[in-house]
């Protein structure tokens, strides 16, 4: 039987401000990527995420990020790497004494928003990821893009790289995602989202935005959780693939 | 044999701004109290002051501190109980990772600043830091004023109470600090400050600004290190100490 | 005819996060109070919200705070009088730069949370407040409670004094506020808030919490723009006061 | 009489934190760059040196940066175009309301840092600042590197566009700084300093690294204020291009 990890970004106010549907997302995904501070998460909020999924089973990664509240996390920065390996490993350090103190642990990381997309092909900047890891946990499993240098990196620390996938952006057909800013980046058709959802688990394939399939193996799905209607999508992949023979599961 | 622990803050920089002498500091105190990035304290810096502490086998405390980096964290804060102790925490967490990497442990706590100033009498706040090192470490040994609301509390959530002095700073026959704005609050004659630790250290006494001599007993002196001279004096207190048959060590 | 100014809390969000409804209220106040940074309000947002203002010929006020984005403001702060003075300044200036490439101009100061219930009583920061104002622009207006050292300070510093009430909150017999955490504290039924808007708008007065009308001049009403079903309430609270004959425009 | 200004940065502490020796800097310079707040500049501070320059006659100029407390503007942002422009527009604003006060105003705008640098070759983020200084005041010179977009686009927008050198960086040939990293490129002969200080003021011409003369014409030079002896520095290439019969003066 197949089985495939869900993941969502967590935790992502900060102080007064609410982004996301903690409770709720909690309730589908199986691993909660949990903001740390830098780009969002303030620390009462990394607690209670902390309680709510240890209390329902759910695994606690650490969402690290530039440390850019006023971005969000989102514009690419220049950091030096040693500067990034620090500021990685006191994300993670951070967080974990909210997993522990939960009854949990932190079991993985995901870097968030623009180092995400940046550690994709910036050596340099991978590196630092990676190496902020290894300080903090040399056994912690890194998420990230299937052919990302992270992983590839992640992989020869010796780290477990863990692939993830996107049901509801495009392809192009080398397997890389199609730009936000470019034409069909976005799929918006719930039915389409549960259909490559489905597709993604049980083949390891995906449809690309030419119409070809590709393959594209992965161990988790990244689901989405800022945008209207992202809990009730979120149930409904979960539900899709139950019914169509998948086991949801955090990653072995 | 008399020992004593001499205690001081560092890595109190930020990113570009340097203020403490961390590696001169770290061959004369055996206690370093590391800021953990809310008032001072950007991540390589722990990260490197957590590396030579360990080098030098002085032994690593949180200075955790009210989120105010542009008040260094000299400014009293009504943060509510829940917040503060998920901010201490947070700080904890940040510096385990470095002081574990470094192959050390964060050994201790202590409050920076206006935190430290107010969990002396203010319940609620003290309470509140009690509860955020228990979040992270049960047996962590909390470092603050003697008759201190937050000694009190620390002790009676089990954390180990470790009472410190000040030889710069005058007392009042009742044991309390001189407020700084007072006259005469700060000793500044280097020979008085040496004659001070060691009547601290031997004898538990300290000359009250009275001229009374009044009892003080502490495991910890602390040494300021951001002013003129202060690698120095420090230097020469712990000289003074060895000197008068004073073991000089961390405390137990 | 009377008249009365309402005013808001707007562009409160920062970065990705949202939190008013900057456009929907904007078409109910005369004075928007804006948020400049310290506690909320990113630099896009306060271009934006000036621009709306002044396209609908809303007012624009800074709305100063702390420096305190992860607590919203809402912690008092020991700030330094000289540092207060300054950073309010700092806010004002930079909120100018918007207004008045908008084709308006900053018209008056609200101080936010904390501050704004500390300088009602707090001679030391209601004097630095007032400084920071003088600072900025010695001829701005300076909204707050009756009765408040903030309006009182003002108006001896030549700065003019504009006192506001609340419709949603409740008031002891003395005309001050009821705390926020005391039962009855705040005024939630929907049909009360309207006619005290009234009563408070036509004839100067409101009912206090033991029942006994008092006197309460205001020549503004403070509007709630941040809780469910906040635009919609403002908007009949301006029919209200409309239809009894109020004239609804900026304090004069 | 040639003349030349003298521009340097100041008021780059922040918080408890200092970096360069204002007082001492204003008794050399013509221009005074202050930082903003997003770099450095608390708002005490800014006061403070605007105050001191005011009462020295010295030009006070926005040094706007990118919002980087942590890595002291140093680290290259992607910051949106319409976000870099609200937030020069911002950090010019803030620092308006003390040179006012102190009977002064913000007579230019020099970027700081990563920005300074990005600006001279990214078309995106130059157009970004020069909108955020007209939006800010559309009659501010902008002071930069010859060649740079950026004042190839301050002059399109009507902005006097101020060209600036450094007698202590090493030149190519074609006239553009030899990067830091490279060897040679920073002059640390003091009496190279001054000879090269005197040929750019007289001449309009240095010699680069290849020992080539070239053409450098350049109505300011820049005085680095945070490096050891900087102020002695500062003070010698005053007089030396004094004593050589350049009157040094803020540029028209």
């Amino acid at each position: 039987m197949t089985s495939i990890d869900l993941n969502a970004d967590l935790g992502e106010g900060f102080g007064h401000w609410r982004l996301t549907d903690d409770e709720q997302l909690l309730s589908v995904v199986t691993s909660a990527n949990v903001a740390c501070g830098f780009h969002a998460g303030d620390a009462p909020t990394m607690r209670r995420v902390c309680e709510l999924a240890a209390a329902r089973g759910v695994r606690i990664g650490a969402q690290v990020s530039y440390r850019d509240l006023a971005g969000f996390g989102r514009r690419s920065m220049d950091v030096p790497p040693a500067e990034l390996t620090a500021e990685v490993a006191y994300q993670i350090g951070a967080l974990q004494v909210f997993a522990r103190a939960a009854g949990s642990r932190v079991a993985y990381v995901k870097p968030h928003g623009a180092l995400y997309n940046r550690a994709v092909r910036d050596e340099e900047q991978a590196r630092a990821v990676v190496d902020g890891v290894v300080l903090a946990d040399p056994t912690l499993p890194v998420l990230g893009l299937p052919g990302s240098r992270l992983l590839e990196l992640a992989g020869k620390a010796g780290l477990p790289a863990v692939e993830e996938a996107f049901a509801d952006r495009a392809y192009t057909d080398e397997g890389t995602l199609v730009p936000r800013g470019e034409e069909g980046a976005l799929v918006t058709d719930p039915g389409a989202v549960l259909a490559r959802s489905v597709d993604l688990a049980r083949r390891g394939e995906v449809v690309a935005r030419s119409g070809r399939r590709i393959g594209m193996r992965a161990r988790s799905l990244c689901l989405h959780g800022d945008t209207p209607g992202a809990v009730d999508l979120a149930r409904r992949v979960r539900d899709a693939l139950e019914t169509s023979g998948v086991r949801v599961e955090a990653f072995a």
